[in-house]
């Protein structure tokens, strides 16, 4: 049987550097390219739709880091993901740039009120075509509450009001029935006031009493992305989510996570096939695996075992800086987001005598603990094949090294390989996100 | 003396047609111009810089109007301002189709973080190379507050809020010294925390202890813009306005403004003419006087009286269904934006037996209570002449009628003879908003 279809979305925020610690400081990243113009988005956006790339994924992290040291000192010094900009605002600008390439992005529902997202993101939906997609989270650190001034819900309220947020926005967005605009010049009559209802909500957490006042947008609602790791995270995965984001270090950890989560959608009533479970990765590629290594190597020279533990830090929610760099890496009890922590414990216990401190940084540093792909292009699609074929992945959600020179390095080397084995699409069918990912999931299923 | 430069905006709503009744019926409206698509702002953008414009005002209506007959129903089925969709999102598809045009933008206070909006408008005036513009409102209809799902505050405590937010944002802006970007790729330091200060505030309606995460923009403050008509309005305006709108119908009357404004202003301790007061219009011109006054009587078969009293009734927030069409219009209480109203009822005041309810409607419903100029290019002129040097305007904030015509009669006819005049610039020599209408304020001076 040829291989099945695989999704690719580019996983950056709107900072000075993709998610890696210190790549701003890279050589290739030194051409003037600077991601608080429009330009760099525009190049990157058109580089991922040259190679085929289902969506890109706009992160978010609304507050910048300040638990390592206790201060965001660090995260000045380091440009540790700081500064960070809004990503909401890039997604005019990529869809302008793009015809095909979907755009997600990150909003939190702690920070929003959902009559005015639901508003915007369908405004999005519009403007790109039907190209929208929204990660939906809830902010998981403290800094981020203290920035809006409001007092951070513990996680499973933060869920529930999450919960609750999204029915609301898809009662706005389902309001108006397909035929309410009649659009008559010459009686006048805009719209049949009988085929759009209005949304009267008296929930847990919030009220609306409106009328919906954009008219149905391309897709209705916006694809919805989700990345939770936590069982909370996860079952609202499972109730919501069509593009699923997960870390695990190994095939196996993906084949048990595909069958947890797959249990859990089906739980709630889903299709498990029809929700698209994407694995993140960091890809490092040459012409060939020397070239590669090659790259590694000057990637790594490039971290800083503190920059990295200041972003680890603020990710977990942990102040790494109680240890010393030498010290043994051991579980840490946190409230932050542990996924990434997580798989670097995987792969500290399967070396001997397990990771330092040190080590640990110098590897989330360059991959947040997803799997570090490294070799030719042969080698990674062989690599991407496995984690498909045998992990269960849907596809990757691939991270960037520097800027825009490793997502070049990837459509230009990985993805012709990939094409060669039918693995990523020669061309869009669809004109809609939502469209374009279930004819990967149909590829699948014939 | 030569006369001095007019400032030029246009003001929209992101929304199926312009500002006035029943547009999206016009014949001109219909080639297939669509709102919803960038494609559509990107030509009126082109338009207006082509002009010479300062700016596009984009206005709001978070929530539609459902005054008229205690009901949305009307709104649906004349158009009323309804669909409308999130101004925000149409900033950067403006900016990337315009290389000068100052782009403002109406948020509400009311319905926004302080933190979570001075981000993206910080994140806006990067995209934009320093062009953005913010619009503050507090929002004065029940039905945006019971949308979002908040008790409304009275007027004084919204305005209130309104200054807090503004403060924060104030704070948020400037809290980044201009050298605190080290960026030193040997080092790896990239900002210089001692150079950075951390904004705690803790008011009457805001808190917020952040590192705010966008580095320096362009203007570093976006240029604040307001409309406000009421005393508590032109309070606020006088002390953070930078473009305040207004509208009155007769020059003397725009005096009068004028001296009361820019007397707020110095009583604030603010420079009087730093600060542009532009002035509502309504223009309709064609080659001749004749044609234009063909324009206007087609014109005015688009307008509806309900379908107006839809639009006055939502503004105003008073019902104007209780009267019958002959009933002679007299003054009311509302809690809405009176401006518009004033302006209507100075008019029925000059007319012998006054308006009745239709008639104001009418003209509300084409030129929403502002002055209706209309005439060839140079009567055009002429008019606008003596409202800048009699009136003391310093500029105009144009109405549209039909799409995109209106705007190409306006650049393509009276733009010419206004440059002839020496009233138009002839190129922008300013790389940001501010320092355009600096340049204009300097040639007054001068």
């Amino acid at each position: 049987m040829a291989g099945r279809r695989m999704a690719f979305s580019a996983i950056l925020l709107n900072s000075i550097a993709p998610i890696p610690d210190g790549m701003w400081r890279h050589p290739r990243a030194a051409n003037g390219y600077d991601f608080a113009t429009p330009e760099y988005w525009e190049d990157i956006a058109r580089t991922l739709e040259r190679g085929g790339f289902d969506a890109v994924f706009l992160a978010d992290l609304l507050h910048p880091h300040e638990v390592y040291a206790g201060s965001h000192e660090p995260t000045l010094r380091f440009g540790a993901q700081c500064p960070i900009h809004d990503p909401l605002m890039l997604v005019p600008i990529i869809a302008r740039a793009t015809r095909h390439l979907g755009i997600g992005v990150t909003v939190s529902t702690s920070a929003e009120y959902p009559y005015q997202l639901a508003r915007r993101l369908s405004t999005l939906d519009h403007l790109t075509g039907g190209r929208v997609g929204w990660n939906v989270i809830t902010s998981f650190n403290e800094g981020s509450f203290r920035a809006l001034g409001i007092d951070q819900p513990p996680r499973d309220e933060r869920y529930a009001r999450a919960d609750e947020f999204l029915d609301l926005c898809y009662q706005l967005w389902d309001s108006w029935q397909p035929d309410a605009i009649v659009e008559d010049r010459e009686s006048g009559v805009y719209a049949n006031p009988a085929k759009v209802s209005r949304v009267e909500h008296e929930g847990r957490y919030f009220r609306c009493d409106a009328l919906f006042p954009v008219k149905p947008s391309p897709q209705r609602r916006p694809v919805i992305f989700q990345a939770g790791s936590s069982p909370e995270g996860r079952e609202f995965a499972a109730r919501h989510g069509e593009i699923i984001f997960a870390i695990q270090q190994w095939t196996p950890e993906m084949r048990a996570f595909d069958d947890d989560l797959r249990g859990r959608i089906a739980a709630a009533g889903r299709d498990p096939q029809a929700v698209k479970l994407i694995y993140q990765l960091q890809v490092v590629t040459g012409e060939t695996e020397e070239a590669a290594r090659a790259k590694l190597a000057e990637l790594q020279s490039l971290v800083r075992v503190e920059g990295a533990l200041t972003l680890l830090s603020g990710i977990v929610g942990y102040d790494f800086s109680r240890h010393a760099p030498g010290d043994p890496l051991t579980d840490v009890s946190a409230t932050g987001v542990r996924a990434g922590l997580e798989s670097i414990l995987a792969a500290s216990s399967r070396r001997d005598g397990g990771f330092t401190i040190a080590d640990a940084a110098r590897l989330y540093g360059l991959s947040s603990g997803s799997p570090l792909v490294v070799g030719s292009p042969s080698q990674v699609a062989d690599q991407l094949e496995e984690f498909a074929d045998e992990g269960g992945a849907d596809g990757f959600n691939l991270l960037a090294t520097d800027m825009p020179g490793s997502y070049r390095d990837f459509v230009d080397l990985v993805v012709p390989e990939l094409r060669r084995r039918g693995r990523v699409r020669a061309h869009y069918a669809g004109s809609t996100l939502r469209e374009n990912l279930a004819q990967e999931v149909a590829a699948f299923a014939g």
